[in-house]
């Protein structure tokens, strides 16, 4: 194996024609662009750092390995493996430190509602209690003390350490996948402590080896999911409902210049949500045909999007849905936004000059969130959700006006996509008659080989946006392998229309396009976000304690065709935990790290039944994963 | 202010003999050693990474900034002054964590001290009470009590909220202080809270903001110090005694081959203490000796050596303290070590060769530290350290006799330095009859000028080991400049000479010699390691609550000449909030972020009024540091 870097295709720098369509605006207009800082950067880029054998941690540094010429370790003494999987062990921090903040906000924001202190309800009731059950919290208590409940619960669940029980891990987590973490010491404590012991670990002169640093990234991986992300995404549920299957519009089409636009980008619904119930009302509405437009309205970006998208119906108050990262700076250059408003990444730090140039408001709601240049900050508290949603709205007026005043040329492509979204493993299981055996049925039968998981970002390093999320799916559509998408992999999948009915007629092999029509669900079942990685393991968890089988020996793969930051690299090493073959492209930051690939790739099977695959090309990885698939099939009796 | 690759001074590698000595041996050896490999690195160092404008976060990447050839942002859109600060902030984040990993253990030691559950006991009653009503605990309940619910209280608010109270910051902070740090936002949640605020805001796509993030590091500072630092350094003393001055032995000279030596390496420590306590009882050393050696000794290394050394008395049994970090290869070369039981950095990553060569057992006594090679593992558990301290000498036991069996060849440099360490807030205020007045009064008089508190590691970046830590306090001390030290600094000063009476006579200037001879105190106090950064800052406190004034208005100044890792870059950035000048060298990997560099050099004196100043040069440094403190005793009206 070995990192090459590589060159964009030639022409295109996304998939999706409306970005390809904005991008010509862009550079007419002269602004800087990530679709053209790439092809700068491509000229400049550091192997050493692509190779994971650069350290710039300490004052003895920066430090690079190079083998040929004798410098086969850092000053400290660290080696070539150790170097590049602490530089990884790093980012799996982070990713894990932002799904941590996010729930300790969906946390407290489920406490606030308890109390009555926000615009907020409890909407499912029924996944309360059913919560409360699975952790041993009372439900004979009235449902605002059991979500107060639950909520300190769950905060308490992040901090755990080596003295308390993981009460989460034991409720979500596969009986035999438990077992086998035991046996090889990587059974966590809450994400925050096993955060600590990473960090901790990765200073300069405490773990240097990398087979125990890549055991705390495992052990990190299965906090996270278990002791963050699913209650996060369940307290999600509980507060904006579960998700449910519906139609929804996608893509740049669904911008009008003529309306005052309040965009929600990045992971966290909160104000989202309260803006949305807020636009709602003829109040807002006649505010806005006031200040001359045709009215207010609500649009999702990225994973906030997503968030609201799965939960609320598309109307002409809440429009959709504009694509993935990559697209932020395509909807900014449409001239049609009046405030962007974000809580977490991706919110690019080069924005503020496509704010002026198109006259947008950009405002953080997060502690998290600033950029050079932002006027406006509100920083979330659930308390204050309310009036927040009230600035918003107001920023948004005033913005509409400047806008006008301004003459902003609008430029929207003029492409929407229906998509359906909303799925959820309660929506499965509600589709198949609320069991399993359906599901098992047809894959027994070979009408679906398997299923993929597909959970991930959107990078321009293996190509041009989405071009491998799209086209490997495509393909393992066509074997009939079903695909159950998360996270900008996931709009991407939607915007390119695979998120249909249509899309198992016109692409999918003949069984699973059976399955489809049958059922009536696309051959892409959209789950969510990257955070709900964890709801679609729940549904393989399912899947697993219901066959009374290991998760390693399922017919199934993740893959990660297009990872970019690092919530995407604790997805796959919680993936690698789990136990599945978890494909990942591009190649992580560790090719000139032998021991750690060969780790990671091979012996990893040995240890945790998963591993890392590799693979850029759309065909190849789809017919390796087709191999694993039948593999698994086999092993388990099925032709 | 440009980044210069400095050469390292020809002939010498330290500033100490002993060193120099064992790298003839180590050279000859043909061991790979930290020195050459510093050389050899030199020879391909990254220019952009020197410069803090090389990232390597996410799979767009990894970029560069080089405004030159118009790759003035990253991929995403990052600047170079926001990237820099995210890498340096990442480092704080760093920092923060292993010293809240380091608290969480001392907090849970004394939880299972008080439930008579360790070897351990309340050693200073008087201090767990005053600890007690300072944050509010009944001192009307017995000891163990007592104890127990301070325990469960410290370990609380490293992780408190956003909607707790601060309890250790308005018990510990100057009251100024704390007024400043709401005016600019920066007063702190817990130290976990904050790290976790800081690790999502790194992300990719989240906070592209110099100023932001450096905010960020303020408050992440000020959390570290009040709600993990001083927590458990004042733990360490409730357990183990609160520091008292006493002389000691330093250097390698403390080796001695016929005895079965045990180093505890580190800066927890816990199983040194249960080891020490044990190594004295005859019925272990009657074991030594039934194996052929003199007896079993305990020695001290770089942190974990000075928790032991400013607490316990230096007799046959526990011999005193080796050096600093960059001497653990030189201490490992001697053929004198049996066991090296490791717990935190610094723990080089390429000792297992040493271990080979020259017949040591390396264990790993915490579950962050890993090596290559490592062959016992016994991660601390508090319940377990009496058995841990058992598995220690019998594993050392059994090293003796394959030391003997394979002939090892001691080679032990002759030097053994006195110090006098172990000083501490109430040692000084023990010494001036138990009120700051005379130390006001000498300071009103000029006797001595100002106070210098050093704390810091040791590098190679800024000259050879320790030569800029020693001279720069050789110089300072010859102004009248008194230094307050801690960390592996500390170490360069005590190995040095510098903290002795003898000092004080032959080096420092007239006033300070003066005052060193009436209350019988070295030039340099030795105020423990790293970690007692926190105890540095009680006593400035104590001095600016008994005159009235602000911090920035006393005559004092914070230096690091030779931070190296990222406990020390967390230390530094507390300094700046707490409103000091604070001397850095190496210049952080930043030179190529002007705006960061103004804000941290500049124009943070108009916001917290402290500032980062710089310089490799001992002697103007101490000049500048001499013209800091001249100009603050102007504006107190003194001389």
């Amino acid at each position: 194996m070995s990192e090459t870097i590589l060159e964009k295709t030639e022409g295109r720098v996304s998939y999706h024609d409306s970005v390809e369509e904005m991008l010509k605006r862009i550079r007419e207009d002269g602004m800087s662009n990530v679709f053209d800082r790439y092809a700068l950067q491509e000229k400049i880029r550091c192997k050493f750092c692509l190779e994971g054998l650069s350290c710039q941690l300490c004052s003895n540094g920066p430090c690079r390995i190079s083998e040929k010429t004798g410098q086969d370790k850092g000053v400290c003494g660290i080696g070539n493996d150790a170097m590049a999987m602490r530089n990884f062990l790093m980012q799996n921090v982070m990713g894990a430190g932002t799904y941590s903040h996010h729930a300790y906000e969906a946390f407290r924001t489920l406490k606030a509602t308890a109390e009555g202190k926000t615009p907020f309800q409890i909407t499912d009731v029924g996944k309360l209690t059913w919560m409360c059950e699975k952790v041993g919290i009372s439900t004979s208590q009235d449902v605002n003390q059991m979500a107060r409940e639950l909520a300190i619960f769950l905060e308490g669940q992040q901090h755990i350490g080596i003295e308390e029980k993981n009460v989460m891990v034991e409720a979500f987590a596969p009986k035999k996948r438990i077992e086998r973490w035991k046996e090889i010491d990587i059974y966590p404590c809450g994400t925050i402590h096993e955060e600590q012991n990473c960090i901790a670990s990765c200073l300069t002169n405490v773990d240097g080896n990398h087979v125990s640093l890549a055991m705390k990234a495992l052990r990190l991986g299965i906090a996270t999911i278990y002791n963050s992300q699913i209650g996060l995404e369940m307290v999600q549920d509980i507060l904006f409902g579960t998700p449910k299957p519906h139609e929804a519009n996608m893509d740049l089409g669904i911008m009008d210049p003529d309306y005052i636009n309040v965009v929600f980008n990045g992971h966290q619904p909160w104000p989202g949500v309260a803006t949305l119930l807020k636009a709602r009302t003829k109040e807002v509405q006649d505010m806005a045909k006031a200040a001359g437009a045709k009215g207010l309205r609500i649009v999702g970006s990225i994973e906030t999007g997503q968030e609201l998208l799965q939960r609320f119906e598309v109307d002409d108050v809440f429009v959709g849905h504009m694509g993935n990262w990559l697209t932020i700076e395509p909807l900014l250059a449409t001239g049609t936004v009046d405030v962007f408003a974000m809580e977490e990444n991706c919110s690019p730090p080069a924005i503020d000059m496509y704010a002026e140039k198109y006259q947008i408001t950009l405002v953080a709601v997060s502690t998290i969130i600033d950029l050079p240049g932002i006027k406006y900050k509100i920083p979330y508290d659930p308390t204050e959700v309310d009036q927040m949603a009230d600035e918003l709205i107001n920023l948004a007026i005033e913005n509409f006006k400047k806008r006008k005043e301004r003459k902003i040329v609008p430029k929207v492509p003029q492409k929407i996509q229906k998509a359906i979204t909303g799925f959820s493993t309660e929506a499965v299981l509600g589709a198949l008659g609320n069991k399993l055996d359906p599901l098992v049925q047809v894959i027994s039968e070979g009408k679906i080989k398997g299923v993929v998981a597909l959970a991930n970002c959107s990078t321009l390093r293996n190509g041009p946006q989405d071009w491998v999320t799209v086209n490997l799916t495509k393909e393992l559509i066509k074997k009939d392998i079903l695909v159950v998408a998360g996270g900008c992999g996931n709009h991407a999948l939607e915007v390119a229309g695979l998120c249909t009915l249509e899309a198992a007629n016109e692409i999918a092999g003949e069984g699973l396009k059976a399955v489809c029509n049958l059922l009536k669900i696309p051959p892409v079942l959209s789950f969510g976000t990257c955070t709900d990685t964890g709801r679609i393991s729940m549904l393989v968890t399912a899947l697993a304690e219901h066959l009374n089988v290991d998760v390693p020996d399922l017919p199934i793969a993740v893959t990660a065709p297009e990872w970019m930051e690092q919530k995407a690299t604790i997805d796959g090493v919680f993936a690698l935990a789990y136990g599945t073959y978890t494909h990942l492209s591009p190649v992580p930051f560790m090719t000139g790290a032998p021991e750690l690939v060969a780790l990671l790739t091979e012996k990893a099977k040995g240890v945790t039944g998963g591993n890392i695959a590799l693979g850029d090309d759309p065909v190849q990885v789809a017919k390796n994963i087709e191999a694993h698939i039948i593999e698994k099939r086999k092993a388990l009796g099925l032709n």
